[in-house]
């Protein structure tokens, strides 16, 4: 029913224990924190980042509250006063401070925090092998996954109003690799859609209900740097008619006229990434464009973004039981040390960037938030945001599957989103 | 398949001509203008609202540029200047006054734009037998029935700032009647979306594609003001869990606590009206609220909202060939009056309120917006926006349909918007 | 001490009794609102204009409250609900509509007011010869005269908003004659300050004091639009060496490139004025700047402003006993009708133009206000605002004197302000 | 002339060589930053406020700029880009980073920064004797002796806004003792004011010019803590007679209820300090307060607040040739330890707090600022801010004489600003 191009096939990785992924999890947010200054861990850059300490933090608090303190008799919280500090959006959970704020918690200290995350690391230890805890630690894990990506955005961005322009890491990137133009073709029908493999998902991702699918073809690449050059030498950004209306106006109060971390260097375009400002290598994938500027590309390209269940039949129809990971270019560690997050290639469904959908981020039919605090997770944000798919260079492998569902509101594009066109057929 | 209620079957209304309807709808705004002022007319509340000149204006525009202009040889503008002035949004147009600065044209006066009207209406004659222009004269006939919605919805807007808070029409609502409980079961499977009958249509009403349903079941009444009011006293605007992240910061920085034009009156809540203050009627539907507050509703009333497709489902199932027209409290015109618009009934698919839906405001498969400034009409209103179904007690009479998209922000509320409960079988 | 010159003494007129004055005054409003649709005197184009309607009723509020509703016993209210609707900033006198809803007035109408006013003037007919009310009334007059300024300035403001450019008055500007440049030299020495002739004054022009002044000289006349241009040309607006702090932050932030009302049109610069779009004449004297834009002037002219007391002491040079009045280029009435209010003259120390003084809005020493809400006419609003002296196009003749002090913000210039240069000598 | 009282008589310090100077003040400097650690020197809680390591940073580069570039044949930039990062407002001195961006600089360290001013003060080392250089030399060191003061400021107010409330410095504060009451008299007359001893000042304390007083008495102390909170309880925030226009409004928006700084602890109201919150102590000055308070204090106290002449003509009473420096409650170094500044006392001129003058900022008769960028240093701020005198408990000693004029704007109070009233006699 669908065409496998072995290009995108994703290599199916075995799925080690809980416990050995809350280690690894545990240690990988460790590492993107070594090569941070004090100060580089406490700054934001605005509301929508939040300092790479408060990460850290944050991803503790979770299991001393969810685990720790609700599951484990007799534990007692580290700090009475630091739940108020790193509480995200958990309503539940009660006060805490404001989220603008965060970039002014120079105290507790980087080195008090790491005290803490081993003090909730060692009792963790007694609940690691509770089967019955299962689902609140993949939760808890998955959830530190989530913020590994999120620290590495937060903290390009912010190094990114720095006109010295740090390097969190050194070397440069990867040079990328031409992938050659080709549509995978889909012949419509009823897809399953949502999560159905025996690992974990988040709530979001479920219940398994069908979908009705026109046929459609999904590119089998992501849309590259040079591409976008070409849009804006056609007037892409001067052109009203290629813009949604709220998109329109967000170019003309912005006067936006390129990605973010774009910029006119002595000896051409640059782009700020992980390992400081590079020239713009034209074979790379596009990437931090806003919902917008995806739309506006499509239509420029007489093309159009695919829905999110166009992207996950494709997904699926390459699919293996137990599938679980994928080997595309994300975030890894090698010989202990992390792998600079850079988006390089463009025919991974999995990897380098997220793909932009023109689905709204809606709950699906049935859909029931779970009790309590954790409920907050995920269904409370499903309005004004849209959908992306895949994984990017920043997302830790083990953390992606067909049916996981990334959001975002139109304008933001401090993530590593990216574009992947579809048409009618 | 569909459990009809004879309750809400539509009575279906013959159609008239096209020439009839210009002429009928052309007359029915001058109506709506009778009773104002010439500063009433001028009146621009909020960036959203418009003034009631500037909508007679406006669809006089649309006439004049896209009939008269474009296809009447040797038609002369009968201003070179208020193009300018009363273009809304139409960039293939050129230049226009900024959307916040409606309000400041004291000039040209309602009498010259009633003058402009006249002289358009004139040259119109010559076109509204060309058959070939038979779906831009309905295109503009629709587009003037819409602006008679909101002009009504504007001028409600702009009355209620006052604190003399000024009735555009006299006399006292009719009393609302209680209708009873009941649901409208739909036993899923595919259903045929979108406009499927031979007259007018919007382009977002289309293609014509096919959607799969869940079984589900749909009140068949809207909600009432003493139910809200229950919610209101349950802590409703109190309680987080119940709100969307948006919709909960909405309530926290606006310091929400009931729907729009409410107030605390001596002898009990009172609702502002197009009739001025009037005593809340526990029977009569809710209305002016935000899908936040619709979302949140359905929440603690342990439903949900329908989706767009459910509601058409349903709708779809009462409609007859050649269907076009309904019969619910709609704007009408009684004895050469306007019957003021008042929500009264809960019963009607069509009237009284428009529904909010959970569905996001997106293109159908295949759409493609037509080519042209008339192509701006819809298709780039698509991002962030949700869809409303049904018809409210402003939408004319004739002006509805069961693919009928209405479509508004999250936070908007000055539309006759309310609810219609659905859940899950 | 002073070096008089004999084209710049003012005349001196006669002062009609103050029950005259109060006719007269209340029929000049009146004149200022015949060329006024119901629309122009409803429209409010920023937060700190009011309409046209609202200045008529706000001022015969003031008559109705301090003097008829305190002091004419058994007087009833004309209305309950006009008192909160027209009340400008008198905290004493309880709540009030918020300054930036007043444009939403459209009830009640141009002709209820002009009813209040004439049920107010008839009953104001048995306080007029009541000598004992004689400053209330007295301050009630001069209050109504700062309103028809303020009239005259606000709505021209509105009209300026309006792509058609409305002119209030037919015809054309009388034209310039050019001033031949001259400085009104002063020894220095002890000056007394403040207001200290018998008639009327506000009571932030006094206690009289002593201030002591260093040699100095004031320009015979104001800068002229032609000097501007020059300014422009030379990169006055470009040149941040030359602005205040605050002044070349209000230069980036609006992109400010000339006076309030200029425009490029097809044949070279215009401005606007009560009489519409007029060519800029080079001769005239050039208004509508702010506090900013005078002081840049200034310092790229190698002068700098006068202090209020400066120009209080040449003033004061040539004033006479029982001066009260002057007869340059004010606001007057000629059979009937209002002149046309535009600065034409650069010679007069009163009229045309305000002139901006270096000196800050701060009490007199020993000064205190008013017990009650009348005092709250001057004393509160001292703070961050700048003194100008002299008098307008648009101050109605009578309503100047050398003592007279008005006071805007620093960014403010919607109304008739000028420029007038002093050095040291 | 002068009632002179022991208690405030300044006490006289021999003033050291410039050389010495230098150096003690660039010591102090590093002094204030050991206490801090990497992140608390980056932070910037507002745009108001600056980090700790920008104005260690920001003080080298006026020395590397004005001196060693512009002064020291072959000196080479430390960095080529650090300029950018680290000039202030000086236009003259080319681009620079947005104000509200300074907490984005993680990089460069402070160990860089350190390094940074090690290097500098080595070269100037060959710039200290040279007497032709002492006016800028001079200069520079009171720049930094007044970023030292904003160094304290700016992360008191960051530290504020941990809910942590981390203490800077640890130990209490010294206890407060009562002052008596009384007033100093002033028999008015012409005063001298201004800059007229042989030592430094900035260039808006001259020129020495006359002013002409009337007599006043001026209180020998501040408003208290205890005093203010008879103002509170009073319904001094509440009512709207006391303040000014701007005042009130500023209360309003902000539902101000107190200084700056306060809170109600579970045993009684506290105020936060460099040494952490503390009990508010009744005797200790109030500080942390607006200029609208200030001015509302007083109109409730039945006084006002003093001119800056009015002042100044009390200080130089006391005043002896040669007098330059203050030995009142002033920062200050310890056995190599900066001493925790917190106001304790009320009694001296100089010391504790600043005091709110009713003076605008304005340049007195005859001022010319300097040419070049260092001209920017006073002149281009003397628009809509207010005069404070004496100095305060973070203003190094040595940095303070009657003639100092420190100014803010009305709204702003992180700095210790506090109140001593005046009234006439």
């Amino acid at each position: 029913m669908i065409l496998h191009e072995a290009r995108i096939r994703p290599q199916v990785l075995a799925q080690p224990g809980v416990s050995d992924r809350y280690t690894e999890t545990r240690t990988r947010s460790l590492a993107l924190a070594t090569v941070l200054s004090e100060s580089d861990a406490t700054l934001q850059s605005m509301e929508d980042a939040s300092p790479a300490k408060w990460h850290l933090a944050h991803t503790t608090w979770f299991f001393e509250t969810f685990l720790l303190r609700d599951r484990l008799p007799g534990y007692r919280l580290h700090s009475q006063v630091w739940p108020f500090l790193f509480n995200s959006y958990y309503e539940a959970e009660g006060a805490r401070i404001p989220r603008g704020q965060r970039g002014m918690l120079s105290r507790p200290t980087l080195d008090e925090i790491r005290d803490w995350r081993a003090h909730v690391d060692e009792a963790m230890g007694q609940l690691l092998d509770d089967s019955s805890l299962a689902p609140l630690l993949e939760l808890g894990i998955a959830h530190e996954e989530q913020h590994q990506e999120l620290l590495l955005t937060d903290i390009k961005h912010a190094f990114a109003q720095n006109p010295l322009g740090p390097a969190m890491f050194e070397g440069v990137p990867r040079p990328a690799g031409k992938q050659p133009d080709g549509w995978l073709a889909h012949p419509g029908g009823i897809a399953r859609i949502g999560h159905q493999s025996p690992g974990f998902a988040f709530d979001n991702e479920g219940p398994v209900h069908r979908v009705l699918l026109e046929p459609f073809e999904l590119s089998n690449r992501l849309v590259t740097n040079g591409e976008w050059c070409d849009f804006i030498a056609d007037g892409g950004y001067e052109t009203a008619a290629l813009w949604l209306s709220d998109g329109w106006g967000w170019v003309k109060q912005g006067q936006q006229r390129s990605p973010l971390y774009w910029r006119e260097g002595r000896d051409g375009p640059e782009e700020f990434t992980h390992q400081g400002w590079q020239a713009l290598d034209p074979d790379r994938p596009v990437t931090h464009i806003t919902y917008f500027e995806a739309d506006a590309y499509a239509a420029w390209a007489g093309a159009r973004l695919p829905t999110e269940f166009e992207w996950e039949a494709i997904a699926r129809g390459q699919d293996t039981p137990g599938f679980e990971a994928h080997a595309g270019n994300q975030l890894e560690m090698l010989d202990g040390a992390i792998v600079p997050p850079v988006p390089v290639g463009t025919g991974e469904l999995f990897g380098d960037c997220w793909q932009f959908t023109r689905s709204s981020y809606l709950p699906y039919p049935r859909f029931r938030p779970a009790e309590g605090a954790v409920g907050e997770y995920n269904g409370k944000f499903m309005c004004g945001q849209v959908v992306l798919r895949g994984a990017s260079c920043a997302t830790p492998r083990g953390h992606s599957r067909p049916s996981y569902r990334n959001f975002f509101y139109p304008h933001q594009r401090w993530q590593f989103t990216g574009l992947r066109l579809a048409r009618d057929v």
